[in-house]
């Protein structure tokens, strides 16, 4: 067939396959926050391999976010697949190797937007589940949003919150985010650092650079609060995480003369805190230094901060680490570094642990993923779905 | 005869009177670097006044700039009048109380835009020269430009080179820009400050705010940079001149997003300087302070640098505050103080001193000038021509 002369996602494919279902979904275009294509695409396969497959889709923060929720079964124990199927966007397309919603196979790689982030491990969740089919005793779910790269308002943190609003009951779930920095095997992550951001303001009066003294210029007040707040460390770091860490990541004022001081200076700064620090304590502790220097200011936190939190050690910890370890012969790191995800609201409803792709390609052009990453974490999850109906 | 009947440039005025005089040049309109109309009947004046006059037009960096050089007298001394008829824009006339370009009297106030800045000044200095007449011995001369508000690249500076290839003799030269922060009497300026602005760039490696290992976040160096660059008084000030100041006039980074480490920060300065520096020697204090930190930046200073100057004590400067005492009964201040003026170019000519109205005013709404002071300056600057040729 010619390309171009069926529409892409009616082209048959092999649910037991993970890496033709992860080529499908690259060809379903979903770049955030419009993932009806491929969100289609997964309902009709976990339809037709016997779920019940329900759309949660919200539009109270903006355009309709396509999500869904889909189970097998009726009874406990519920094991859960999270993921996505928005991807960021390409960018110049014509800087890439491969059309990045082509799905190209080539040197043993699949190309494309979401081959690592994160529709190959979607795939590979899917393949694993249909493979195993309906458990004797308990349930499968997938929990699925079109919106994780984007605002994430309407997508997993509502699907959650509708879930448990009318108790469903999930026991333990596994998201697919890419989690190994550089091989299959290297980490699996059983919690996250919190993320808080927030913007600080200094007011002054605007005034001919020639007479200071009539003017107040807020920069050197900025530059000494911007001191204050980065003087010292907030921690070391605790047994399960890095330490906290405070990057001011803008600092903005916009004056395009040379001859005016200016009224106004604003910096922006954004923390990835661990367990030492609620978001209580760490606002505290950030207003603390602030108002120590005795200077005037504002501080306005952004909404949507996040607290830390971690899956703690136990038996599903250890099942996950076992069943990677049994495929790839390494022993994963139990890992909490790195960005949110969308396992800050799932970690509401159940403990979950993230495992998926090698991140290294995420967000680039020639995003790509070794086909072998694709056919090894399908057993991965195929060796977790095994183990927990086992118990 | 009623409003817009005829030309406005056109209404006959009685030379001899400043506040007429004032009046015909703010209807004159002559925004920055616009100013052919006010030029166009300067130059009438002072041809009706039997000046040689010549236009000195550039364009060599923008639009058309006009300039004018007139001279009564063929011998020495030539005792000159600089100024400049171009104004800043009066933002949103429907703001002022009358409208800015009709010269209203209100009060005993003429109000206008370049009523103080300086219009009116030079208005002052053709009435007092018309009465004076021709020098019985030596030249009276005029130097007005209509580029002082702007870039003045194509302006003063432009003239007196000219005047200076020819070999053309001033001996002095008082510029009537407003030089009294309240009152008629309160300062003359026997000099300015010099003036150096620069832009300091810190290069990092943008990277995610998770991973701040994998990012090198130029913001805290920029900050200890700009520390380095603060921490002590450039001096003390001198004999004549207030302390050097350095002020930071902008921080910019331009980052949108809370989760990303720039790439790159920047900050722009700007010094008023004494003559303790040259502007080597303050470029290379600037270079010490910052090399020093043993932090990687680019450093770069911006084209139109001054450096300060100032007119010695003697009989021109004794002259000035004499006439300012016996019009005003007020010793004035010999000030350095302020920002710079075209005064930087006329001192590569001859001795200049700054001598006007009160700047109160000036660049803001409702800018305005009482009758009396315009009466005044008149007055001062007869004396100021009277002495001259007495010696």
């Amino acid at each position: 067939m010619l390309p171009g002369t069926a529409a892409k996602s009616d082209l048959p494919v092999d649910p037991t396959d993970p890496v033709a279902l992860a080529r499908a979904l690259i060809r379903a275009p979903s770049v955030t926050p419009d993932a009806e294509p491929a969100m289609a695409r997964v309902a009709e396969l976990l339809t037709a391999a016997g779920y019940h497959v329900e759309r949660l889709d919200f539009s109270d923060h903006g355009p309709r976010v396509a999500n869904l929720y889909a189970r097998i079964g009726t009874e406990g124990p519920n094991l859960c697949f999270a993921g996505h199927v928005d991807v960021v966007p390409p960018g110049d397309a014509g800087e890439w190797r491969h059309d990045p919603f082509s799905g190209a196979l080539a040197d043993g790689l699949l190309y494309g937007r979401g081959a690592v982030d994160m529709k190959g491990a979607v795939a590979a969740s899917i393949a694993a589940a249909v493979r195993f089919g309906a458990p004797p005793a308990g349930s499968l779910s997938f929990l699925i949003t079109g919106d994780e790269e984007g605002p994430a308002l309407d997508g997993t943190v509502r699907v959650v919150e509708a879930l448990k609003a009318r108790g469903e009951k999930v026991d333990a779930c596994i998201l697919g985010e890419p989690t190994n920095p550089a091989a299959m095997g290297d980490a699996f992550k059983i919690g996250r650092r919190g993320s808080l951001s927030g913007v600080l303001t200094v007011e002054g009066k605007q005034g001919h650079v020639a007479y200071p003294h009539l003017a107040d210029n807020p920069i050197p007040r900025l530059l000494r609060l911007l001191g204050a707040l980065t003087a010292a460390p907030l921690d070391e770091g605790s047994e399960f995480f890095p330490p906290s860490n405070l990057e001011v990541i803008s600092v903005d004022v916009g004056n395009p003369v040379f001859n005016l001081i200016p009224a106004k200076a604003e910096a922006r700064f954004n923390v990835r805190f661990n367990d030492h620090f609620t978001l209580a304590s760490l606002e505290a502790e950030i207003r603390r230094r602030l108002d120590a220097t005795g200077l005037a200011h504002r501080l306005a936190f952004r909404p949507g901060a996040s607290q830390s939190f971690r899956t703690e050690p136990g038996p599903f910890v250890e099942m996950v680490r076992a069943a990677v370890a049994a495929v790839t012969g390494r022993v994963p790191e139990a890992s909490t570094s790195g960005g949110t995800s969308d396992a800050r609201f799932i970690k509401d409803l159940c403990p979950v642990i993230e495992f998926g792709l090698v991140g290294r390609t995420m967000h680039q052009v020639d995003e790509a993923c070794p086909v072998d990453d694709i056919v090894a974490l399908t057993a991965i999850y195929e060796r977790i779905i095994q183990s927990f109906f086992a118990r």
